[in-house]
């Protein structure tokens, strides 16, 4: 007889992007920024690597609440530094969710929300966008009015479009909370700060960020949680004491620190977004107008496994997805590539490889 | 009303040790190891953060499974690594134990087992210990029969005792898992390896182990579970897809391929230890026997609040514990001070200034 909490048994887990470990790929799968960190943490993390690593690191990471909180304008007591983004969603999960929950996520998304409800035990419902990625608000706001939980990524994955704030406050469980997952939000054209925690909606909300795509850390691993400190308080009681190590948390307050490197990286991937668009679209591909640091691309009569396999034979990774039960489609699922933008020369290998597969 | 779970609200959450971000402290309070880590350690790290910290790191660890498996001559399907010994603790629970599940850990011992499992909202109960600390076997046996989980600390903390492998092996729940938790077990004078794992009970243990202590690596919070496969299997579906940074991965590695400098710091630390216990009970402190980085010192007389408290006007830290509902003292409860083994000059110090005291 199995020791494991049912739940535990019956999932499979999630399944992370393929990570080859060797050099020679061009990884666009995994939504990495493919351009270095700023020179200012590879200088933090050169001095703390001396800095007596025999002792433990500040369970609060003081300095590093500071300077996130500076930055969106906020107090440090409404900041919440995790292990990566997934830590605070584990923690979200475990601080709000109990087995009479219903946690609610919009479907095609992420698909680590389902996961995470999953291993909490909780019970979850999808609110399937249309085959535009819009809201069927109706149909959305009669499921959110009986949440705990509603998680939304903005941009959303693996789409990359964004929606309005007028429908993202509509989907707010009058009982409950929205967590807005915003790991994507640096590269939109106008991105977002926290807004919409300063209304009055604003105690309802948890917005969730990383540094692993814009800040270009995501071997650092470090991300935080904005919300009301009421919130921030009771959340902190879940983390580990000593969540975040002395170098992630020295490396990511430097990365902060460095607004400007981290802008310049974003609007150059911005600019790659758009011709690798144009690109794809003269190959024939429907694009979705990405506000993220990825497209989702599909093409009308070619098979997307075909066209992933294909590109992998040639070492260019990009991630091949199949969402199924989608009862908004004919075939009952909804399959396509997530694009990671590269650099320029990488997305011209991948608009030169397609060019010979299409 | 509270969003909050009840069980996150009703608790106040794990209070860490005191951990001042300014030097001049002597900082016996954490059990922190007083020497630096591995220069194998400061070059691993020098390599990787020039290497391409834009990327996620192995999600399965795959490296530093590998020199764990070795140096305890395991396959490595028999190794987890995670975020410090704490998380490995946390997906212990959200692994094994519904609200249903009992577990149970012997008391006075590492107080956060009991907040790990009000924050999962399973049950738990103390196993008792005797005022030597040994164990009152036929009553925890009647205990642990009915537990889905025992947690054995060996060396316990606070007191640095350690059991003998009969009386461990007679608490496995015959319905449930042991988890025997080794985070100070380099510090014994015969450190275990992994023994128990390969008898006939193995695949109902999971050991975890740390690097903060005896590698020196507090700082950047790695540690290990050691089970059978089948176990293991389980709880990777629990654990972050990436719950270890890219340095942490790459300085542990290091680390647990240099054994003589572990080996030659935790002997250092024994022969403070010994010379730390006979300067204590020449001051008149009661001291139990160590084998761990910490002696639990208690004084016939003095309040040990007061102690604590006049160590820290001389900016030393000491832990200054209390452990309440201890029914096998006449008071009631159990104080007393656990001190980190810190350098032969700050035990020096620590000694004269508590000559000064007591």
């Amino acid at each position: 007889m199995s020791l494991f909490r049912p739940n535990v048994d019956a999932i499979l887990g999630y399944v992370p992007g393929e990570q080859p470990q060797e050099p020679g790929w061009v990884k666009l799968n995994t939504n990495e920024n493919p351009y270095p960190p700023s020179p200012k943490v590879i200088e933090a993390l050169e001095r703390v690597i001396h800095d007596r690593l025999n002792l433990y690191p500040d369970p609060l990471g003081s300095k590093f609440r500071q300077a996130v909180a500076k930055l969106f304008q906020l107090d440090p007591e409404w900041v919440l530094p995790a292990n990566g983004s997934d830590e605070n969603l584990t923690i979200l999960m475990r601080s709000f969710i109990n087995s009479s929950d219903l946690v609610v996520y919009p479907y095609p998304s992420y698909i680590l929300y389902e996961t995470l409800v999953d291993l909490q035990a909780g019970r979850h419902q999808r609110l399937h966008l249309q085959p535009d990625w819009s809201w069927d608000l109706r149909a959305a706001q009669a499921i959110t009015a009986k949440a705990k939980m509603t998680i939304l990524p903005n941009p959303n994955s693996p789409t990359g479009n964004r929606w309005s704030d007028a429908d993202i406050v509509s989907l707010i469980p009058p009982d409950g909370l929205l967590v807005l997952d915003e790991a994507y939000g640096d590269f939109a054209d106008q991105p977002h700060q926290g807004e919409l925690l300063r209304g009055e909606q604003g105690s309802k909300i948890v917005v969730t960020r990383t540094l692993s795509k814009s800040y270009s850390l995501a071997g650092l691993r470090v991300g935080f949680a904005l919300a009301h400190p009421d919130l921030i308080r009771g959340m902190r009681k879940m983390k580990d004491s000593y969540n975040c190590d002395k170098l992630s948390l020295a490396g990511a307050t430097a990365a902060i620190e460095d607004q400007n490197w981290m802008k310049s990286n974003t609007a150059q991937i911005r600019a790659t977004r758009r011709r690798m668009t144009a690109g794809l679209l003269e190959l024939g591909f429907q694009v979705v107008p990405s506000q993220a640091n990825f497209v989702w691309a599909t093409h009308p009569s070619i098979p997307h496994r075909q066209i992933y396999e294909q590109l992998k034979a040639q070492k260019i990774l990009v991630r091949f997805m199949v969402f199924p039960d989608y009862p908004n489609s004919p075939s009952n699922e909804i399959t396509g590539l997530r694009i990671t933008v590269g650099t320029d020369p990488e997305i011209d290998q991948l608009l030169h490889s397609l060019k010979g597969i299409v």
